[in-house]
């Protein structure tokens, strides 16, 4: 049901509209549903409830379940909330019963319950799509491991790599953001359940029953502290803000490289939108929409820092904000991820441009005056000098060093006019890359390791 | 229409979902259409369409509107934005005049007039509800400037003042912010239709005829710098951010005033709410949510200040995230300005609780300190360490400096032995606050003439 | 000295080291000198210290002037913050008439009056830093109104331009920058000297004098407001975050134009560093330095806005935090505007590689259907489509649409079998780039007259 | 050596102040030291120096320390940062060896390899600080298990609580914060060293002996990503920001809590200050301090977040603006949790203050309720109405429900006029505290064994 629909629903008030929240958390109902399922089967074995009751309870869950999957059910702003709008349903279904949920539970530590649920859930779908983006980074590695691209450092060519090798920078990234996502994951899987309102129930009940059945690890420790607590919140939040930031690199790389300027990639026609005034242009819209989706999850983070500033304890109605922000970054990584991975998968990638440009910027300079020191003996500084006159020399025919013969060579210092031909091999743009042969190096052979070790792990996960 | 409907309506693809701005842009057909109108009938005038085009395109505009309203436009994700849905439905009803509309106008002009427009629309709102808001303190102010109430620095009991006076600082408060959004409005009234693309057009517009009719102060003066500028948006958030700051603080004092321990007011029932649980008690919930809003407005903007960092020029697709964030905040302080007025409105303040508070932390200990200089030709230095001992006496009995007659006082220091009558005067709470006579100070007098100055400056405005 | 210096002179526990602000707040010496001695002449004037009291206190202010300056003043911890510091020292040099330079002045008035008056003169600082930058633009666009530039949107080539338009556009930045300075000068612009505490004092002050003193336009109309008040300072915090914001987009395109892939523009060698290793490297660390400061400014605003959230009244230690962001930004943005003012001066514009890249992209395709709808009377839509045939036909021949010659434009389309010689003209570049006349067009025409409203607006200011 | 001295070592232009880092990353030498140090020792192993060569090199190194240490070291602009300082330095003592030293080494991991070592580094002695706190939480905890506490939420009276369990929530907190800090050191704990500018070098050198003598766990995986990673940066400034946030709690509560409406505790002298006007002050700088300082963290979190947004790889020198923020928080923090620490260890708890507000509220009428419910089999709506007289009725009287007599409790509801002695018992604020037995729960009992797995936990960690 719409919020447009709830509002009609409802002969509303600005204050109801100003306190409630169902306008947002009916999105928890799921969550509601099943921690309301656990509670009630928990007060029937601990008889604190009867066997009939729990089941009438568990019977008109499932119902409304139905019922606001296949909308069916009339929400209002009057119930303020889920919690409320589920509870009500119940009652009118079942009679006086449905009051009986209620029992040695507080809105507190049943809000704090449902919400934990949903992140814990989130959490694991977007390790899942991080997944599925690492393979894709992987898989597209595999396929350029002898694709040359200049290698950059402040947007100047600096040394040639291979594409599938600039590649699996991200596959990094998002390696380190999947874990964070499982760290968070186990830290926070903790029941809140039975905290109550503020210092736990004197009710007998058993609040591993519902831990285990909600698939948590073990109770939470302290009932103060359960429905205080927002840090779990915060974690998913700052997880998204680095895995958008890193989203936000690749996005402003995919951008770059689709200009004029660069044409290392063209993105798929689908990912790219044409003008409706000039037939020639096509934009990368969605890499730019990505790299702005950034600025939106940094602020849910701030926001929800902002509210849980100087908080006294215990329960303020302030928390109630720590929602939409969740809510909207959780679904703007979510699109986000899906939408990356299908740009990357169906890039074409200019092999013939970007071994072009690595022909610019003298990228095996640092190559001659390695060779001069190793073979030749030479001194670096002296090595280093030589190698400014032929980079000069190179520059006077128009030539990147790469591009030099042996006789312009032995011509462009007076130190190398005995050189040898060996030397021009060195000076090749392949012999240069595949040379950074230590560990984490861009060479062809320490990207197939890498692409292994990625494969390996990606099997494990 | 719900966004749920419209994406009901749609055969959606992801994509299509991830780049459609009519989801949330539809918020602007008013502003969207008043520029359409504008705009075509700026191009009749100049004869680039013909006067019977105009009339067309207009009566088709005023439909629109109309079945907006009253909700009989179907909205689909594939018109992608609000402009083109409008453009679409324009050409379904009276066919090819309808794509004339377009002429000398890009879409990245059109956005940005609309949007402008939408942000001096609710910043004129929003400051009707801040005049509002102001006149609710300064009457309530005018009703309490004999009610006596410790003025606190470090939440500690610093100097006795009328309740009216502390009210006028959220007045103060208040007031800038109606000058920032009247100053943000003015700075930024200028329009941007007629910038095109990002180049103006070759066409023989008429800037100044669109600029007029829409209320705009002149046409802006280049168009890359129009569709590249954000600086509106940033503007209404921080002015946003700065008056929910304020709002803060006067939601943090009035949940403090609600404790049990304070006592200083009551706030209505309408605006506290009671627990299902505790008969007994009474949650300032209403003010708890108004500090809780500052989280989200502050994000809003900063929202926007990561999206607008290091953008190249001109149009990029990110600055499709400017909008969320200031329709969000909008609404927020809307709904908050007109809460906060009505909590002001139907407090109930508790004079003799606030008057008993004066009695405890001698707050007139400095007064008698003055008393001595003045009067008595004692060094501050030494009165200072007189009044020391007094308070010390008074506190073994019990009581407050400002309670001690003439002979307790004679006995709190030899000093003091021969201190005649005058003195008990001073150390009156409300000859206390009477002394503060400085421009700007707390006296029952001073706090009349402020009230006067803001009548004054109410009615002018 | 040196905060090294001052935690040596201090047998400092850490709790002082917590407390203090002198290793901060040191930066305020003139302005407190400043006060101080409007404050005392004010005392002396309405004759609460005598004449010669104050000429005593002028003199030795005077002197702890010159011995900061010339670095022969001790600062210590214990002195806790600077106006403790300067008291201090008056009261050694002068003895008791020393201590009453503080009647009728609280700390808490006394601070917020130094630290306005610091934010005020900071900001015409940087209105002249402001001015000059935009002067700076200004001239530069001067000598580039003819120079060919591939306007962009998307960071896709899209209408050709020149570059001194291009330049423009931040010369309008600023403007907006400069404003915004102005307008928070003026609205802050008043005396808060003489609140006190919080609630005025009874001292018979005359606040108009210190007012009219310290350049204010007037005294400050409420003791609690102006103590709790920091609005002028989030305000200065905002209009650097936006400044710099600007500064960040500027930024982002040097760094790019200065790429192998662009070459647009040369930095000068000052503002660009050679690599150690890599002798042909050359890196536009400045800028990307200056992209890279926003992050500083974007956060000291948010560290103020989350210090203010919920404060209740009055004055809270809190507070003190106010001071270090703002010294920051506002050091940051006077150096990165001098620092940009350079770059901007110095730079080398690649005419040839500008000019060559707008033959990229088909940048007049929209004046051939222009030409074709004005002069041959075709639709638009056709137009749009003959258009594509003849993008499609120079893409065949490698040529941009621009270079091609009447035969081959009579053979890309059959359409165009018979068009005339004039055509050509309409898809020369800079006939392209001079129709767009509309106010705030790309012409070379409308860019000489705005550059000459900018020099006029230059010179008025 | 102090920043104001090293601008004086330098004859130093604008630009070397903007460009140059030393003014901050001096503080990164010992890390600079010891990563030279194990590199050098890796390349003399693995024959790329000589054993004499790295000896050399190490006694120089030592020296450096030494010097550094003492204030020997002139440190000057024209270093540009700490690294050349000292590879400058190096080779005026040794000479050309100290050139080698930089073999198979690039700026861009030397500064990534030092960072995150200082950030491995400050992660373990925060955990300590932690460690040390939550025991002093957890110490004061148990000498106040029976000491009675309204536990509020919303800052209403709620029900009554320990005091110890109470301080317990923030063991809970700082125990989270302590894990976060953990798994981000493990998370991060990988030797950069090696991955030299981008892509690794071609040189035979063995990053695992400079991974493993630096305590890392492994080398890192992937040059270009150990380059380009920010991540562990960000991690650390959220941690602290949480931290921070949880100390912002804590001190709203002491700063409430010192208050003359509460009076719960006194805050020792020392963490308290007095006013040199008002003999009788005492204000809670020292928490408001703590809860100000939470802005300036959240700012340097953000500050990090907007320069890495968007960022191209590899290195950027946008990234030297990294330091600054985190060098800030770190100092932040360590001040804060030592502070922190002090005051909760040397607070007066006012027992009878406590106690008595206890009395408030009729914290025990939801007991009432429970026995009617399971002692008198009344249903629990229409024990919450007779509960709802009971509470009327003590009003009148001025009483709390729980000093009600029996024969008082029969007159409040005709409902009760047969009601036995034992009810009473059910009324005490002590039962019903020690009722609320669920895990958790807020009993003595419950505290008990929550401090004694506090303090396992605590012994094996």
């Amino acid at each position: 049901m719409s919020n447009e629909q709830i509002l009609k629903n409802t002969n509303a008030k600005l204050l109801n509209e100003f306190n409630a929240s169902i306008l947002f958390d009916k999105e928890l109902y799921t969550q509601d549903i099943k921690a309301s399922l656990a509670h009630s089967f928990m007060l029937s074995k601990e008889n604190i409830i009867s066997k009939e009751e729990y089941l009438q309870i568990k019977d008109a869950l499932e119902q409304i379940q139905k019922e606001i999957q296949e909308e069916n059910f009339v929400f209002s702003l009057e119930h303020e909330d889920i919690h409320m709008a589920i509870e009500n349903r119940l009652t009118v279904i079942i009679g006086e019963t449905g009051k009986k949920l209620h029992t040695a539970r507080s809105r507190n530590d049943q809000v704090v319950c449902d919400f934990t649920l949903y992140v814990q859930e989130k959490s694991l779908d977007i390790q899942v799509l991080l997944k599925n983006l690492i393979s894709t980074f992987v898989n597209m590695a595999s396929k350029h491991i002898d694709t040359l691209m200049p290698g950059m450092t402040h947007l100047q060519h600096a040394q040639v790599l291979n594409f599938g090798y600039h590649l699996l920078t991200y596959a990094n990234m998002f390696k380190r953001d999947y874990e964070r996502f499982q760290s968070s994951y186990e830290r926070n899987n903790f029941s809140p359940l039975g905290s109550a309102a503020l210092a736990g129930t004197p009710h007998k009940i058993n609040r591993n029953t519902t831990s285990e059945m909600l698939n948590f690890n073990a109770p939470s420790s302290h009932a103060m502290d359960s429905v205080s607590n927002r840090d779990f919140a915060l974690e998913i939040l700052f997880n998204i803000a680095t895995a958008m930031m890193h989203v936000s690199r690749i996005s402003e790389e995919l951008i770059m490289w689709s200009s004029y300027e660069f044409q290392f990639i063209k993105l798929s026609d689908e990912y790219s939108t044409t003008s409706s005034i000039m037939p020639q242009k096509k934009n990368p819209d969605v890499p730019e929409l990505l790299r702005g989706k950034t600025g939106r999850v940094y602020g849910n983070l701030f926001s929800l820092f902002t509210v849980m500033k100087a908080l006294p304890l215990a329960y303020n109605k302030d928390t109630q904000e720590d929602k939409e922000g969740v809510f909207d970054s959780v679904k703007t990584i979510n699109i986000s991820l899906k939408i990356l991975n299908e740009i990357i998968n169906t890039m074409e990638v200019n092999k013939n441009n970007m071994a072009n440009a690595c022909k610019v910027g003298h990228l095996s300079a640092t190559d001659l005056a390695d060779y001069l020191v190793d073979k030749k003996n030479i001194a670096f500084r002296d090595a280093y000098y030589i190698t400014k006159d032929v980079v000069k020399y190179a520059n006077t025919l128009n030539k990147d060093i790469s591009e030099l013969n042996l006789k312009e060579l032995q011509e462009a210092s007076k130190d190398l006019k005995d050189i040898e031909e060996e030397v021009i091999m060195h000076l090749d743009l392949k012999t240069s890359m595949n040379s950074r042969t230590s560990k984490g190096g861009a060479s062809t052979q320490n990207t197939k390791e890498q692409i292994e070790e990625f494969q390996k792990w990606l099997n494990k996960i």
